[in-house]
């Protein structure tokens, strides 16, 4: 946990935020696997941790604006639950050091907000991702699920807070990310042809977990790139495959890492594989250069997507002006997703809250039809503060390329025979993490290789 | 996945055995860990694969006893999702190799459900432990959440079923079972003073992950035996301190292994470690030697119990005559819980169906009231085919030490003075699992070591 100061602090700024009501946080609860006493691992919900920081099933709290009271509600364990689970901190000494005074049993939240809504108050929550905290909210307001109505000027008020981060997040970022990069770098003196895939992830994820860390997001660990979301890791690894790891480790206070690196299995790029590496490098280091204040990632990622376009020329996959390439959305044949998102409690940074209050302002509202930018989560203006990851990438999606084909789609810059000729050449993507700083970024963590001839060398020296 | 005859002819049998109705079956979704599109492992609903073997979130299937049509529901991958997801095998394709022949939208589940009740038939389903399956029956079913009325009829049925395990079901369960063996001879190899528990916990699990299976349930390995159900997990180990390691793997189809096993950090039991395990390892193998079909496990355990009670006698902490300490529940001061319990395709053997209907008869229920015996998961008497663990422990809880002796409570039985002595020695525990046959029991797996002397020489090996 941080300080008590710190979330008294970041709780006295959310109540200013909000004209008035009362703020409700719901926490987690330990999710069934198969029945209900064997849970899957425990994760705090991130709003929680940011305002309360504490890290237990079951609890939730209120910021009540009107009354100027803050309570944590939960219930201590009963001398039942210390025989089987022994002697813990109290619930009421992790809400002191969180800076609350005042807890109450669990029971009394429903008390509390009945009390609140029958003299007319107003009720400010989230919207809610775990079913249970569904549930639990239709049981609280007395309505039905499908009839929660989060408050949007609670969002508003979190995402405006937690998207500027604190010294301190960043030094929690910075763990995670150099965690982050001790995976991948064991990723890439791990691979050898005949492994499976699953056996780096499996690695990667010994590495996180002897460092108290859990996986931030499930890691794409693949020797088929072209894959977006691709968790099947069970094909065999080959001399001549690109082995895609997408990965990242969280803090045990649940900050996020997100890395990706592509390379060899073999000791080195083949020469297509290379070219195409230097493509989505330069369009890695392009964008890296433009991060600063003030900027739309928007445009950053047009950029990033004409520098892709402009390499996918020499290349001869692609033709024509890449400025009106990109105009026309040519360049989503192979750059299908975004350039990046907001990072910090989660991988997606506040995604629960909802992509058009993180990524996008009501002025300019994300465009969800255009099929490329439908997936770009972050649109707006940079801010000093903001945690940015930059992920562009080239992916080679058979099935896309035969629609597009098939319909010869924007075929002024789309050289199809060529095209045809990389169908199963999979996916590349580089990815790093960035602070945005007063005057323009700073990489977070440590750094890891990139640049094809330092992967090469280090393949070289731990390849069998 | 078995053969789709083996899935045809457990239907079958199902269908027989209840009368009239549709039966539903629910699959599991993918749990949202800290945001929807961050989930948690996948895993099915056990009684989902048992029947169809489908492995695959957001699924469905309903057995029509009255129209004899069996339907698994759920939506194949559009365009935008093989784009994203890759190509993978149908729903339908997944469908036929469990013997189902009609797959229908997801969507369309709903309506055959209302379809069914306005013409008045009955549905049975079973009782939901995610929270997500508790509002879609809601939602299907068109009552509240507090409302649902699970069917005993399709209960009993599908428990009496499963409580037989199939020879190929034993294959899958051995295979747990020699993982989780694999599992405990490398934490008795690692352990060493100095180390911190977790990182025991984190070599188990890659070890398993690399034989591509889960933890069967979360591992509580621990220098603090002495509590029950045990997760802290950041204590450094030192030389004098006892190991309890009580883990197990989960096949990729979901079978489950559940071992327990206590050794010292250091080299050697101490006089006092050696004595107490073999208090344990007496009872333990007492248990073993009482498995057969027909016997009560209640009255197994009970006669664990009375060798526990003789052992502690003769350590100087009990007193008085075994048996009629037994009968006073003095033993539970010690062994607060119970003996064992069935195993398969869940760690506690269909607990999502309810501990009465699977531990217990009608005639002879569960004793919910007395400590200890509340808290034994099954009492009936043995079958052939059932698969059951045996796991006798002596356990020294200071708090219930506490309670018990302000109360003066079995004072006849219990020599207060000397057990003060043991308050703070942890706890010792010792499971195995064991296929009932049709003369006794089988011994599942290939055998771990247990005895004092196996494992000090083991121990010595390998110890730094």
């Amino acid at each position: 946990m941080f300080s008590a100061q710190t979330y008294q602090d970041r709780r006295e700024i959310l109540k200013k935020s909000v004209s008035n009501g009362i703020l409700l946080f719901l926490g987690n609860i330990e999710n069934p696997v198969n029945f209900e006493h064997n849970p899957y691992y425990f994760r705090q919900d991130s709003t929680y941790l940011y305002y309360f920081g504490i890290q237990e099933p079951r609890i939730a709290a209120i910021i009540d604006i009107d009354e100027n009271k803050t309570i944590v509600f939960g219930d201590e364990l009963s001398i039942d639950d210390i025989v089987w689970m022994g002697r813990q901190e109290t619930l009421k000494e992790k809400s002191l050091k969180s800076g609350v005074q005042e807890t109450q049993p669990y029971a009394e939240l429903a008390r509390y907000i009945v009390k609140a809504q029958t003299s007319g108050r107003k009720v400010h929550y989230l919207p809610p991702y775990q079913s249970s905290n569904k549930i639990l909210l239709g049981d609280l307001l007395g309505i039905k699920i499908g009839e929660l109505q989060p408050s949007v000027e609670m969002i508003r008020a979190i995402v405006k807070q937690r998207s500027i981060k604190e010294p301190q997040e960043i030094v929690q970022i910075e763990e995670a990310v150099n965690v982050s990069n001790e995976m991948h770098l064991l990723a890439m003196r791990l691979t050898q042809p005949g492994m499976k895939e699953y056996e780096i992830a499996n690695a990667i994820q010994y590495l996180a977990a002897n460092k108290e860390c859990q996986m931030s997001y499930p890691p794409i660990v693949t020797i088929n790139g072209g894959i977006l979301h691709n968790h099947y890791r069970l094909n065999t690894m080959k001399d001549g495959d690109l082995f895609l790891n997408d990965s990242g480790a969280e803090t045990a206070m649940g900050y996020a890492g997100d890395l990706t690196r592509t390379f060899p299995v073999g000791k080195t790029f083949t020469t297509k594989q290379k070219d195409m590496y230097e493509v989505v490098l330069n369009a890695f280091n392009q964008a890296q250069n433009l991060l600063k204040p003030g900027v739309r990632f928007k445009d950053i990622h047009l950029k990033a997507a004409q520098h892709l376009v402009e390499g996918l020329i020499d290349l001869g996959l692609m033709k024509g002006n890449p400025e009106d390439a990109v105009k026309n959305h040519a360049h989503t044949l192979f750059f299908q997703c975004g350039l990046g998102h907001m990072m910090g409690l989660d991988v997606h940074d506040m995604e629960d809250l909802g992509e058009q209050y993180i990524g996008y302002t009501e002025e300019e509202p994300k465009d969800t039809k255009t099929f490329g930018l439908k997936s770009l989560r972050l649109g707006k203006a940079l801010k000093s503060g903001f945690v940015v990851t930059v992920e562009p990438g080239i992916y080679m999606i058979p099935e896309l390329i035969d629609i597009w084909q098939a319909e010869n789609r924007n075929a002024d810059f789309i050289n199809y025979d060529k095209v045809n000729e990389y169908r199963n050449f999979g996916g590349i993507r580089v990815e790093d993490d960035f602070l945005i700083t007063d005057d323009n970024y700073r990489l977070l963590g440590n750094g890891l290789i990139k640049s094809v001839e330092d992967i090469e060398n280090y393949r070289a020296e731990h390849l069998a």
